[in-house]
């Protein structure tokens, strides 16, 4: 893809992006990806921008996509079919059988428990890291520090949209790129 | 895909899916998709294999591929590219902004409230539904009445796998299809 093409494309994506504001909390403005993944012609141009930047970053040669729950397992097996790689789920505590490894984080008013399945990743294998968005960091963070836990070699994370003022990418020891920023 | 491959690619499938029993509670057998998911040969023959279902049943003409939170997540939108089609999801409560229709349903023990957007499928839209798994067939019962209450086409729903001896499609308005059954 052009370097013309990929930025007109990505100007018109982030134009349909609808924002919401106060949700789900007072002071939150909520971007919602789901009003342009709805749209055939936009899911479609998402995905080809994100293999584009893939490539740009010379980020294909992978054997696993993780994504995190839940609207990373949107986008993140689109990718790993287009890289030809497996697909990996981080999930929230409890919901995945077998033996886990789990960290726990913590957001801004809470803390919350990720798990990955400890055979689903074998030692030194290269990991692509999939999610919507980063706002302070927190999750992709902790999905660093798992993988890390897993010997897995984590290439880079990527994600749709970046909320530029959290600075969330501080808080991930892998390198984050995005293909939005608000 | 010829019939012969179709059958020994699926068989192929089911050996591989690992069963975890007493998971997440007694007298569950736990089927994990992530088993195979995680292979990216076999990531790419579920989508070969769901998208060769589709063509057989005449589904390929849809508008929208609806997924069900959270592991629906991750078939439906590599089916939406596949048929040209948008991606809508079904989440639970709470988790989508903007005017939402919500539906009600019981599941064995509890109840839970699923939600969709208002403004994600038009009247008359063609609609195909996907999930991972149809057990009691609760959600994806639901999820066609909130469709038809948007005055959506349901052309039918397609899950990998599906607990036969729950009879899960009778509580389904629309037909419902599977790859694979226990």
């Amino acid at each position: 893809m052009d370097s013309t093409l990929y930025e007109s494309t990505l100007s018109d994506l982030k134009d349909k992006i609808k924002s919401y504001p106060d949700f789900p909390k007072e002071g939150i403005v909520f971007r919602d990806i789901f009003s342009v993944l709805r749209d055939p012609a936009c899911l479609r141009n998402i995905l080809d921008l994100m293999v584009a930047k893939i490539e740009l970053l010379k980020w294909t040669d992978v054997d696993v996509v993780v994504g995190l729950e839940s609207r990373g397992f949107i986008l993140a097996p689109l990718l790993a079919v287009k890289l030809n790689a497996g697909f990996v789920p981080v999930r929230k505590k409890g919901r995945l059988p077998g033996v886990c490894k789990e960290i726990a984080y913590t957001l801004e008013y809470r803390s919350d428990v990720l798990e990955i399945q400890q055979d689903s990743i074998h030692q030194g294998q290269r990991v692509l890291i999939i999610d919507d968005l980063i706002a302070t960091g927190g999750s992709l963070g902790a999905t660093c520090k798992l993988l890390s836990g897993l010997n897995a070699n984590v290439v880079g994370c990527l994600v749709l949209l970046e909320l530029e003022q959290l600075h969330g990418s501080k808080n991930v020891e892998a390198p984050v790129e995005s293909l939005i920023t608000f």
